[in-house]
């Protein structure tokens, strides 16, 4: 299943060229008053849901692709977790531009963990980036995003890929200097996800997913995830050992090398196999 | 006011050492169906519920304070912002030891930046500390804890405070080691907060609080809010240009020197002017 947020919060799924709206769906949720669960209880429920999901598709109206505007297809994350230096060559370019990536920050992925990031930066493809602090150097970084389906805690390397939900494309924007990462990549649209959450039970193996980036047509990134540091299990097993995952999480796998400066009016497009692709404007911030 | 949650979710008003039980209060905050909100609503409602809320307390049942169980006081927090070393004096001890402190976070505030932790690490006093990873360094941090109270962005120095709904007295549990912090400081309950949220109206000042924490009665950390290198203002000014504040949003501002490790059994006794004192026990995590 491939599963998207649209317009006004509207629930979806994608059927070849089209959305079919299957927002009554969410009535099935369980009402909570104050205060609310900290993990996204539709995440949690997609497995339960995913007959009457099926049922209610064959008769939804359906709205052309193209004429829908797409919001994160995760609206409730507890968190964002996100892996630095992941792939080797993205590493050697940091290691060789000292100009631009703060030494501090420089090191193997064993060493240096995984970071948080705001889950108030999220948006979705249609949403675009606003940029902010135009004197900073701020980069694109295309990543394979995986969605954690079940509460988890020290899973082990062959459990892991079963606590997944889904994956998306995820862009995680960067403003390179000295500041930890949990500060300089966590400003408000500073997290794309999209352009849907394709199920697990659809791409079961995400250790062949070749992914490109182009900034206005001229490709800047284009890597393999068979090329990731830390697959996607041992990130699973590295991020359970400190966190506990919960259904909704996000965890962003990293991005190879070919990061670069994005500035206002840029139009980033992204692709990851068997997922989709989602196009991204870049705007300036309007305060 | 002094506001807590106890026992199951429960709100209360602390009034001496009682309790009163103002659940009904939460009856005013706005229903909401999926997706949920990403802020605090109550924290939000607080300057308009303030007068329903003396009232209400008026004849509510009271329970004697240490007959209840003290919970996270906010319980819908949107993100978890920190300060790292933020006390001159503790900047010293970590370039000191360097047995302890690795050498990519030792480094000045205005560099390093703020950092987060997981929302799911939060706990109240009365729940207690559940070590993991055992064989790690973890330390004590005591800090005073802001709770943000309106929504805002590029905050000026003159117009911070009035961004603050209230204080508490935090916990930042922290392993030591190279990993980012947002990593080292997110496990679940490494950070406590509490007794209770003091609203802004009652401590208008926070600028020359004395704090202390005590470990098994032995003291090991003591000192002064006007030794912040950066203060609450300077910090919401700081954290503001990089993440929208939000409701809720809870802003540790920094522990200061005598940092020491924890271990199963010890009990901390953390106390702040003006806000009250938590007795927090640390046992070993039950898997």
């Amino acid at each position: 299943m491939r599963i998207c947020f649209f317009n006004d919060q509207r629930l979806g799924l994608v059927d070849n060229n089209q959305v079919r709206d299957i927002s009554e769906i969410l009535k099935e949720l369980p009402a909570h008053a104050y205060p609310y669960p900290r993990h996204d209880l539709l995440i949690a429920a997609l497995p339960e849901l995913h007959d009457k999901i099926t049922a209610l598709a064959a008769t939804a109206p359906a709205i052309a692709l193209d004429q829908v505007t797409l919001l994160s297809p995760v609206q409730n994350p507890g968190k964002i977790v996100a892996a630095p230096v992941n792939y080797q060559k993205h590493l050697e370019e940091a290691i060789e531009d000292t100009a631009t990536f703060s030494r501090a920050h420089v090191r193997k992925i064993q060493e240096t963990g995984l970071f948080l990031k705001a889950t108030h930066s999220l948006v979705g493809a249609s949403e675009g980036i606003e940029l902010q602090l135009l004197e900073r150097r701020t980069d694109h970084e295309i990543e394979l995003a995986v969605i954690i389906g079940k509460t988890c805690r020290n899973v082990d390397y062959e459990d892991a890929l079963a606590q997944v939900a889904g994956y998306c494309i995820g862009l995680d924007i960067t403003i390179r200097g000295p500041e930890e990462r949990s500060l300089r990549k966590s400003l408000d649209t500073y997290t794309v996800l999209g352009p849907w959450l394709v199920t697990a039970d659809e791409l079961s193996d995400p250790s062949q997913l070749e992914m490109t980036l182009l900034v206005n047509d001229e490709q800047r990134q284009h890597a393999n995830t068979r090329d990731l540091i830390l697959d996607v299990a041992d990130l699973i097993v590295f991020a359970s050992k400190f966190y506990t995952l919960e259904p909704g999480d996000i965890l962003l796998t990293g991005t190879p090398e070919g990061v670069a400066p994005i500035h206002p009016g840029d139009k980033l497009c992204a692709s990851i196999d068997k997922i989709g692709t989602i196009d991204v404007e870049v705007k300036p911030i309007v305060s």
